[in-house]
């Protein structure tokens, strides 16, 4: 664990050298965004990214503070969902920026969830090679997950974020009281990134998740915006370890993903909520990692347990398994033709390895 | 100038930290491959980059050496021609290094022109957040430009590179006598950026060019040899001092590009050849620099006559100017709202300017 959370300031740090940057979490912050915002965007031509459902909610109220600072501010809005994150959709917003006039001192604003970050964020690395980008992450996935880092990208049809960059943003303001009008189940599906942080790096934080699941639950501010700061801490510590994932350690943040990914490319990503189908992907890793011996019955069992209080899905569809197989295999964490799996050897600490055979694969997918 | 050219070694240094490659410029050196690959793809999966012209030529011998030390080779062959460079292209692309099993650990190896190194190199940055990429230039304009530095890109339908990454490649292999199979207009619009170095930085290298018009014309492999190393420092000098063309030192590499590009993209790329619309562009800039008294007349005749010599167009259409205009308008290396140009002092030396009134960008167009 870093320990870059101050309370005073209410921001973590990412120290990436030259491409360093905060994450500010406060609430209400989204109300304050041109003292925020001033910094980054005076006088410059803003590009904001944002999709139908968070536009009704704050596009007026942003535009309008983000006017007061920038010199221009054009907006791009798409349909909400998995579906904007692809080829296509960029093809014309690319084109929608060429119109707009942007150049490279043009600012990307992603409002929005983990689809619109993704999305504003590749569109920001590869637009004239590169221009500048911050997160203004809406939902609790987009807070406590997509938002840092610097992964950015869109799906093919058949495998998920395989064209995109690493592309850091210039901050990340975090507002939790935006999670009051979240919708219960992209609410639900975010509280297993929230969990995932606990089981692959801090126990402690587990156990305190599993103390106050209802006050979660009721999405105390209070409580939202520790447990935010808390997950913010824990990426943030691992991005700086291992900005572009070559050394393995940044890999651990995958736990669970390797099946959800599969689960969301074969029965079609919107059956489930990516949360949702990473909960089910965690469960099924452990029970991996227990038929290897690595963990004990009652690892799987702690696991399943705090998933279901927070209501998360943990049943893995029972039919086209085979496809589910040979979907993990194209997965990004694929060496040299050899896949691997983050699998857990106890609450607070994963490892990274070859995966089994298949049919050991094909057990773990059964309830 | 650099001077990291070791005639001993036949390499060109690009000194970028952790990203620093080497250009190897050998006569012969496309026979000798494996030997000289064996450090960067030994037991690999390598996906070759190529296109329909080059492939008669070169596949066959290339594939067979690759094989020697691969551990795999796929082959992606696109049309020839700037019509390559598009995103519809690559989203095809992208889908079939998915079909090939493309993973972290695979290699894109680009064999082409400028063409394919871009889009190569765009499919090597973008895939699963960037894989490892060599460059393999056949043709005048690749060999003395588009390999060396890293930017990488495909072309939008009203904006030439505009959507692309900075990608730096692990080495790059030049084989001068591959130039013996290249076509005469290719040859001579590659002539276009050699003697663009000479006008931007290297007033001994102009006067050189000037005495042996007739050998490189001849393409005399010494010679050529000798041309590409010069060309190589220039560009390595200038790609140390400013890799993401944040300084503004790397602008002076687009001299006559912004009318150049403007004239593809107007007339439509495939009428000139991007050498032979910068020659034009080059011919523009030094007659804008003149109307603003930054140069005298003797250096426009004497930067047409080279021009000339080495049978580059100098002539812009004399129609649709206005359009010219605005598609200058749309250049990366606008800055809030306001073109800037590169403009000479004289030979060797370049400025970067905002640009004047558009009447007087008019004006330059004109014979």
């Amino acid at each position: 664990m870093n320990d870059n959370f101050s309370d005073a300031e209410d921001q973590v740090a990412v120290n990436l050298a030259s491409r360093s940057y905060a994450i500010e979490i406060k609430p209400g912050l989204l109300s304050r965004l041109s003292e925020r915002l001033d910094r980054f965007v005076s006088d410059e031509h803003v590009i904001l990214v944002t999709d139908d459902n968070v536009a009704e909610l704050y596009l007026e109220s942003v535009v309008s503070q983000v006017s007061e600072i920038a010199q221009r501010v054009d907006v791009i809005c798409v349909k909400p969902g998995e579906e904007s994150k692809s080829i296509s959709v960029c093809d014309e917003l690319w084109q929608k920026m060429v119109d707009f006039n942007t150049d490279r001192q043009s600012v990307v604003i992603a409002l929005g969830g983990g689809v619109v970050g993704d999305l504003a964020g590749f569109l920001a690395a590869s637009f004239a090679r590169g221009i500048r980008f911050i997160q203004i992450p809406t939902t609790l996935l987009a807070q406590v997950d997509s938002s840092v880092g610097g992964k950015v990208g869109v799906n093919l049809p058949s495998a998920k974020n395989m064209v995109g960059a690493f592309w850091q943003p210039e901050v990340v303001l975090i507002d939790p009281l935006v999670l009051e009008t979240l919708d219960e189940a992209n609410f639900r599906a975010g509280l297993a990134e929230v969990i995932k942080y606990g089981l692959i790096m801090d126990v402690d934080f587990f156990a305190s998740l599993e103390a106050s699941v209802d006050q979660i639950g009721r999405r105390e501010p209070d409580s939202l915006t520790k447990c935010i700061a808390r997950c913010c801490q824990c990426k943030a510590a691992i991005v700086e370890e291992d900005e572009r994932e070559t050394s393995g350690r940044r890999a651990i943040l995958n736990y669970g993903h390797t099946y959800g990914h599969a689960i969301e490319a074969v029965f079609g990503y919107g059956r489930f909520l990516h949360g949702e189908a990473i909960a089910i992907g965690m469960t099924c890793a452990a029970r991996l990692a227990r038929d290897l011996g690595m963990v004990q019955d009652s690892f799987v069992e702690r696991q399943t347990e705090l998933f279901r209080k927070m209501k998360l899905p943990v049943k893995c569809p029972t039919e086209r398994h085979d496809e589910l197989i040979a979907s993990m295999k194209h997965d990004k964490k694929v060496a040299r033709g050899k896949l691997k799996l983050i699998l857990p050897v106890g609450v607070g600490e994963v490892v990274v390895l070859a995966a089994p055979d298949d049919q050991r694969i094909l057990d773990s997918l059964k309830n």
